[in-house]
């Protein structure tokens, strides 16, 4: 049964099980170095809809239908989806997945949302609530520009911390198998050390991964060299370094083991992307291709997978917000 | 400890304690029939603040010290805080519960976001896997009214199916205690009959209310005669009817038990408010003031609470989408 450990880390006994993942994703994501990883690619950003929020959510009907696939069971043995994105209102999710008729727990963690719902799906498998729950989320380059920033067509220049919102989902069953498993999760408490610029998000973020990682080592008493790999969401090239560097002041070193999805997905100079991917579907996507594949084949053993959120809005940064950011911790290992 | 009884319904054995709960409100519901039942109301629209969003923010800081304080704890004895609004990227649950450094799990279920926290809260205590947790949620009418609909300034006509966003907010600290209880819980799967009319959302949202009330019957094998009063969130008066129709077709007759928030919340013709009160805020300070607290009195014993959401937005309604919606259903029982 899972324990609490520590203040803040939830240790699963029975180990909620991987028993399928998919990821798909847009053109743009194809051509990157992880294109061959990905269940389905799409070279038209529209999926054939009539708009891109539509577009979007027929991501998400896509990675759940191949994941229920490879997991090997239908719709009506899942007991709860948690499903969220970044669009307003979370429609993406809503309309992406309203046909499964499935018990439907709308999630809002921003990029976090991958961790999320794999943490409350595990949660819900672990104490034996479900038998098996759905943990998805995706986001789409198009939708997310003209909702956050510019209309497309406007052409607007972006900053060199700006990120490169994935086009992407990815889908989780979550049940009772052979792995791999959710040893640990640890939920992050929002942190907001002040940053307001809504095009240097990875700076925002980089605290709450920090504080989220510290939390996790203090609670389980381990460190840096017991995982093969600390895998952030999408931190991006400015958070990623951030974050080493606040580790590094609490004397913890995670160099060596450190990546970050945002700079897995593309190849970052010749894709034109600035400081990495970012969206809901940058973590899912990576997470639910070549990550999962490595730690399902023995690549990978003991995983530390860690998406960050940042928590505004276009209209909390017009108000001169800052933005505040999470960051939810999920212990993957390949045995129990 | 929980357990699954028929297809849909959680079953605690536990039982999770409604240990504190606040409700805080704006002029208009401070001047309603439930006026004196609100823990604080506030005679400007603001909280003093300087745009509504922040308002709607200030809101639920409110009503979470508040709840805490009724409960005898401190914000670092909470686990996790469930937490989830109306706003884009749900900002007033981001901006109004930062400071308080308490686990997030942002939740997206539009009105239904009362219920959705709450069973989720209880579903963390009753399996161990927190001491306590907070469910809160917020609507404001400026806020949603210039998101949703049109800027205040242009002083649209609204239909007589509109309803009236509640400016409220409702939070709930569950933990072990004396009651009232969380004694089972029916997550909802969405439901879209095909109405597009986002000014008749009591229409769209009736027949998720009937779904899952009907889930929770057959799962429990009880009806209507088991409960003291069976409390839907904001149908209104459109959706009230017609969830009274949907359930009387297959011969369940809730007429006698049956209220709904958004019809209690105000004067319906005096304020003027068209077909009853609506959003998040709406079910939330209802439930958190009177309700509970004649469940504690003993006043009621036996109460299903069923907040429905209308899972669109102003995009999805553009791109000429229908309405999902979704319910879900907290029994609370006044003893064991």
């Amino acid at each position: 049964m899972a324990k609490r450990v520590g203040r803040y880390t939830i240790q699963m006994e029975k180990m909620p099980s991987i028993n399928g993942f998919a990821a798909v994703c847009g053109k743009k994501e194809a051509e990157g170095p992880l294109g061959q990883y990905f269940d389905y690619t799409f070279d038209d950003t529209t999926l054939g809809e009539d708009s891109w929020e539509k577009a979007e959510s027929q991501l998400q009907t896509e990675s759940v239908n191949k994941a229920l696939e490879k997991a090997g069971i239908i719709a009506s043995e899942v007991d709860y989806i948690f499903a969220g994105d970044l669009l307003n209102q979370c429609i993406s999710s809503t309309f992406g997945l309203r046909s499964l008729d499935i018990p439907f727990l709308g999630q809002y963690g921003a990029c976090s949302t991958m961790a999320q719902t794999l943490a409350l799906s595990s949660i819900m498998v672990e104490t034996g609530v479900a038998n098996n729950c759905i943990a998805v989320t995706s986001s789409h380059f198009c939708s997310a520009e003209r909702q956050f920033r510019f209309p497309l067509e406007y052409g607007g220049q972006r900053t060199p911390t700006a990120q490169w919102t994935v086009t992407g989902s990815g889908a989780i069953v979550v049940g009772s198998g052979k792995g791999p498993f959710v040893s640990a999760v640890t939920i992050g408490r929002m942190i907001d050390l002040g940053i307001k610029d809504a095009n240097n998000m990875g700076a925002a973020m980089a605290p709450a991964a920090a504080s989220t990682l510290m939390d996790f080592f203090n609670d389980t008493s381990t460190g840096p060299e017991n995982y093969d790999l600390i895998l952030t969401g999408d931190l991006g090239e400015v958070g990623s370094k951030l974050l080493l560097e606040l580790l590094e002041r609490e004397n913890i070193d995670i160099a060596g083991k450190h990546s970050d999805c945002g700079l897995l997905i593309y190849h970052q100079k010749e894709q034109d992307v600035h400081a990495g991917g970012s969206g809901c579907g940058c973590s899912a996507s990576v997470l639910c291709s070549v990550i999962l594949n490595k730690l399902r084949q023995g690549e990978l053993e003991n995983v530390l997978f860690m998406a960050t959120g940042a928590l505004m809005s276009p209209t909390s940064s017009q108000q001169g917000e800052s933005i505040p950011s999470v960051a939810h911790l999920i212990y993957l290992k390949r045995n129990m």
